[in-house]
């Protein structure tokens, strides 16, 4: 008889988002009228830039023609995609080879799928609150997780502690939810202790392109001796709005091995074997995004997006309410007011200020009196988004 | 220190596309001014059918403007697509829930990562010859294969058998390599011993649309029982010419549980957390095959390539090469002329008829005398191919 993988038993029953959408789908059936403002999800709302629709529609015509048509190609990412990336970090100071990246459909995808070429029997560190996707992934394949405190006191950037010892350790910087980013200093005391211990770096560099302070790193790879310790994985979904197009990469350095065998060999045998590669149409609009045109449109949505950071934060700053992160990141990571408990918030949120948040509980117990918030929605519902919470806070808090 | 999953230093060190990849280049490195006709690796040349271009187009532009544009979409796949794919299941005389549907980048993938959700110690039946993937992800999560001969003299069909018993049973018809197709009666023996085993069939039915006979089953839904002993995998790739735009999808039906647990939860668990969906754009393009022009379009394009093959069945009789496959599937799958090894007919081939086919051995022992072509090529390639191979086996082997 045929067995299930008893580790999805082992599983909270609800994802986060899943419950914030069944919570919000149930409002908006009692009040079909109201019009809520989405500030949760990390989804973007500007549409694709121009150079990559161009792109996208190019890449449509050849797929249509005979002669130019294009099958199964390298599952590791076409060779213009690759060698558009490795020109990417190389302004940031950081030569990677075009054999070192491995495109994908996502940062999601990878960052599950990377723990297929790792053994079972590895100790796994987490901060809390994290990106849910790290806790779950390693639950379904039995791995024994320990948590590291990210709180206000250590300013939601836990370093290192020699109590908390672990073979595989997760960093997401800007980090989602808290906004939370270290700097060079703070980056390279991860990166020592992960070579002292010789422990595994997962690092998440999804939000890179929010990065405006020169102190801090847009890619691990910019701190000495991370190609020894650190895999890196990276996006178009958040810069590009890719979330709905789906593209994004990952990077294993030749320097990472365990007894001479090279992990980017390994996770290249796992994508030729459980992989495809993604959609060639796909990444001819990738590729685009660093042309110099895609280039100054990416800015532009940034520019946008941290604008709304900003108005977010001045509304926050105005009744009162602290918080972390919307400098460097598209998250604004606050304290719910008078210590509310985030569920509690996030229903009064919802109900009082048709505001849609996420609450900081569900990604963690050091969560459970935060709120994430997103600078990801239009210009016209974050003011008013502001606004609203600005009156609910003065009114019921005050 | 972190571990590596020492599974991955069991696998065979090279994929079967790889080496065949290597070797060619190589004989072109050579020989710089042959054309080499590529009977071998399953990749389609056709274009897009002219309706999917359409869709990928409108969907593009939709993606262009703030007001259609489209983020993170249902991790399961869209709801018109789902829709799309229940009523193509719905002709078949399947009745099939679209929540039992989920949309994926490709049958590799899905077939792949379904094990993520089946324990590691479940035995595992697996025909030889077979697609190496089914072999290589299951090396990779260390489970126990125990492999049934598909022969000459079994018709390359292999039955239940009740000395091999397995919780897991892999079963492709179509079959890659073989191309031989198993008929109502011998697929109701599989399911029927599934049923009494408790084991679990996959199902991959990439192939389907390829068949002609009414007796063979186009999904093994066909067969009373199978909802609760099997899922499905299948694609657009070879039909609609998906190979590089990349989408399929994956049927768990209801019944299908363990201790009232629904393998349809855990899979849906498994993709929202580790998959973010398939590109809208993608999507768009998928469901534009089932719309009235979309299937004139591929019934042409599945024409094309059946008259490719039936040009290739006949130069093998005239030259008395006998075979499987061919009529209801794109392989063709021959016996090496006078018992001769895969790999050495690969490599005569290669340099005597400059055709590039797959040796039969890539795909299992009982491979070792066997080679597959495909009627993916154009009609030019297969016509001069045939020729070459007519010529070639009538001097070397009459």
């Amino acid at each position: 008889m045929f067995k299930i993988n008893d580790n999805y038993l082992k599983l909270e029953k609800n994802y986060l988002f899943s419950l914030i959408a069944s919570k919000t789908k149930e409002y908006l059936k009692e009040n079909p009228d109201v019009k809520l403002l989405k500030m949760g999800i990390g989804d973007v709302t500007l549409p694709l830039p121009k150079a990559v629709v161009s792109a996208l529609n190019k890449a449509v015509f050849e797929m249509s023609k005979k002669e130019t048509f294009r099958g199964y190609g390298p599952e590791q990412g076409y060779p213009f995609l690759r060698r558009a990336i490795k020109g990417y970090y190389a302004e940031k100071g950081v030569n990677i080879e075009e054999d070192e990246i491995f495109v994908s459909d996502g940062a999601k995808s990878d960052l599950g799928n990377i723990l297929d070429i790792l053994g079972k029997d590895n100790s796994v560190l987490i901060p809390d609150p994290v990106y849910p996707v790290y806790v779950d992934t390693n639950v379904m394949q039995g791995r024994k997780i320990v948590f590291l405190d990210a709180n206000e006191e250590n300013g939601f950037l836990p370093l290192p502690n020699e109590k908390l010892r672990a073979d595989i350790i997760y960093i997401c910087s800007p980090n989602n939810p808290t906004g939370a980013t270290y700097n060079r200093e703070q980056l390279k005391k991860w990166v020592d202790f992960a070579l002292e211990e010789k422990s595994l770096i997962l690092f998440d560099s999804a939000y890179e392109r929010f990065i405006e302070d020169k102190d801090v790193p847009k890619s691990v790879y910019e701190i000495d001796g991370a190609k020894k310790c650190a895999i890196e994985f990276c996006s178009f979904s958040k810069t590009a709005g890719f979330t709905g197009v789906r593209c994004g990469y990952t990077v294993v350095p030749k320097e990472l091995s365990v007894d001479d065998v090279l992990l980017k060999d390994l996770w290249l045998r796992r994508q030729t074997t459980k992989f495809n590669g993604v959609s060639y149409i796909v990444q001819r609009g990738a590729e685009a995004v660093f042309s110099e045109d895609g280039r100054k449109q990416v800015d532009n949505n940034m520019a946008y997006y941290k604008k709304n950071a900003k108005i977010i934060m001045k509304g926050l700053k105005e009744c009162g309410i602290s918080y972390t992160g919307g400098k460097n990141s598209p998250y604004i990571w606050l304290n719910c007011p008078k210590g509310k408990d985030s569920w509690e918030f996030f229903d009064l949120m919802l109900k009082k200020a048709h505001v849609v948040g996420t609450p900081g509980s569900g990604f963690g117990k050091n969560g459970k009196n935060c709120f994430r918030l997103t600078a990801f929605s239009d210009r016209e519902s974050t003011e008013l988004a502001t606004e609203k919470i600005k009156e609910l806070i003065n009114k019921e808090f005050l």
